[in-house]
């Protein structure tokens, strides 16, 4: 990192920060400044120049929070029960980040809107905090910002970090396998709920939940998850139990807490736990160097205009598009073997 | 490509084809043949060992096809429109090729079944071919593997090729943008329903199509696309035409292609036609590029193996992803600047 003269008393997060600058904003993070928080989720989201900086700091402090994921359609009230689940682990004294990602919402602006109302309904306490995620960069997908997004409220020191999605798309998908527990939420009487969930989600799930469990169709929807089972493999014995909930009127909630629970002492007794661990951490490495090679050639080695001019002769018919990303990524390549310590 | 014994009378796709069977196979899905077509697409889907250099002998011959992207909510009437349009090409002697993308399906076996059903439907009609897609495979995106199979029907000499996806997530954003024209369905009485088509959607429609038009909203549905028109920014000076059809009856299918070709004129005239296909082949481009770093870095340079042992130091908080991820793109970047010809 190049010496340069520090801006007074405060981080600018747009250049490179210098390592003692770095160094105090890691600790206002550890200590809970929830200015800090804000301003690294930013820089980390927007994937500036000081994330990658910032995410190594933290690094060594990640890998203590429970990361729940829940997924659900449109619908299923799953904001209403992340936040009863919230409320839940708070009266249990623990703290929570709650990370909101909808890539379908049309509006950014409507979920920075819903994150002040959530705040509200949680009359600001500081032991919840909630962000919302609608975008992605073009350069990095949706599923690396979420991780690194919860990588850095898990160094913050939140003891319960819950990511929401709509189960739609591959992206979803993705952020699902982020988590330790996976919970999909379901409700009766939306026709074929089920199957408008996408398939791999419900391979997934470690807990399912029925919210709106007082609605006729509930023991229909329990059935067809126990028929799913039947036919599902997974790659451990744990068979996901299935809560009923009405998270409007905070019913099952606890329950639902004791079994994210049992199936949390499950994987530490099983050895599950950190075979899961690896397996996430398999996909987060490929993600990320799928975007930081991406990044180093495109912007740095063939460069972004050059692009667009084999964009224009490929479309042209002037050149054939296999062979230049062939002879791209052969120019690229040292062919050198990893040095990298195995 | 190494020489070896050819085996007699049939192509292996799963091993490397020799020159000679790969010219015989492009000559094939030239002349039309739908045997070597299926085997190609399969081949294109897979991503195999020989799908690059059969892309590659393929692509003189694409660019002819006018390629339609539909993109509406499950429920929209999707498919019986996409017939419908087919219908109507195909009594103008065009011939068709349907790519029907749902990763929202949770059954492959449904895709496919799907799939004969509707051929009966065109009564087996040679100048129409259906292929549904509801995976990815590891490495690939459902995007990109979507574009290479509509290269395959492109050089196979179909006129006009829809391409019909689920609105959803960002998989279907990507593929929308692969189209000359997009077209995006929506329906009366669905509620929210121009909310839960992801905004980049609507905002790259080209014509707008209220389908089920007979029901009760579709006047609303149709003021609700004016305010948003009078809201987004286009770059073009095209405004989307909305036509109002009922696919199961067949009314209005004349309408929208008119729309289309309409849109073809303009794009044509404007110039703006060149400049989407040069945007759309940068994406193109970008993906590809993308995915073959990752081949190569994941597979050749550093190893499947490898990787697994690496996500297991960082699950264990023995090393940190972010400086493992540094090393692996420079030991792999060879720092000359590239020797492509721009």
């Amino acid at each position: 990192m190049p010496e340069q003269s520090p801006p007074p008393d405060t981080y600018s997060l747009n250049s490179q920060l210098q390592s003692s600058q770095l160094q105090a904003l890691v600790e206002q993070i550890r200590a809970g400044s929830p200015r800090a928080l804000a301003r690294a989720i930013t820089s980390v989201e927007n994937r500036n120049s000081d994330s990658a900086a910032l995410l190594k700091a933290l690094f060594p402090y990640t890998g203590k929070a429970l990361v729940v994921g829940l997924t659900g359609a449109p619908g299923s009230g799953k904001s209403t029960l992340v936040d009863q689940l919230a409320r839940e682990y708070r009266k249990q004294g623990k703290t929570v980040g709650i990370i909101a990602v909808d890539p379908t919402s049309p509006y950014t602006g409507g979920a920075i809107l819903g994150d002040r109302i959530r705040m509200q309904a949680h009359h600001a306490d500081p032991g919840i905090y909630i962000r919302s995620m609608a975008t992605r960069g073009s350069l990095g997908g949706l599923a690396r910002t979420t991780a690194d997004v919860a990588s850095v409220l898990d160094a913050a020191g939140r003891d319960i970090l819950l990511i929401e999605t709509v189960g739609v798309g591959q992206d979803e998908v993705d952020i699902v396998r982020l988590a330790d527990v996976t919970i999909v939420i379901l409700v009766p009487g939306m026709g074929d709920d089920v199957q408008t969930i996408k398939a791999g989600i419900m391979e997934i799930a470690d807990v399912f939940v029925i919210n709106k469990s007082d609605r006729e169709g509930a023991e229909r929807v329990e059935r067809e998850i126990r028929a799913m089972q039947a036919l599902a493999v997974r790659h451990d014995d744990w068979v996901p139990p299935i809560v009923k909930t009405i998270a409007s009127e905070g019913i099952g909630i606890g329950e639902l807490a004791e079994a994210i629970n049992r199936y949390v002492g499950y994987l530490a007794e099983s050895g599950a736990g950190d075979r899961k661990k690896e397996q996430n951490w398999r996909g987060r490495l490929v993600e990320m160097l799928r975007d930081s090679l991406l990044e180093r050639v495109v912007l740095d080695h063939v460069g972004e205009d050059a692009i667009a001019g084999y964009a224009s002769d490929v479309a042209q018919h002037k050149r054939d598009p296999y062979s230049l990303v062939e002879q791209i990524v052969a120019d690229f390549s040292s062919n050198s073997t990893s040095t990298v310590e195995k």
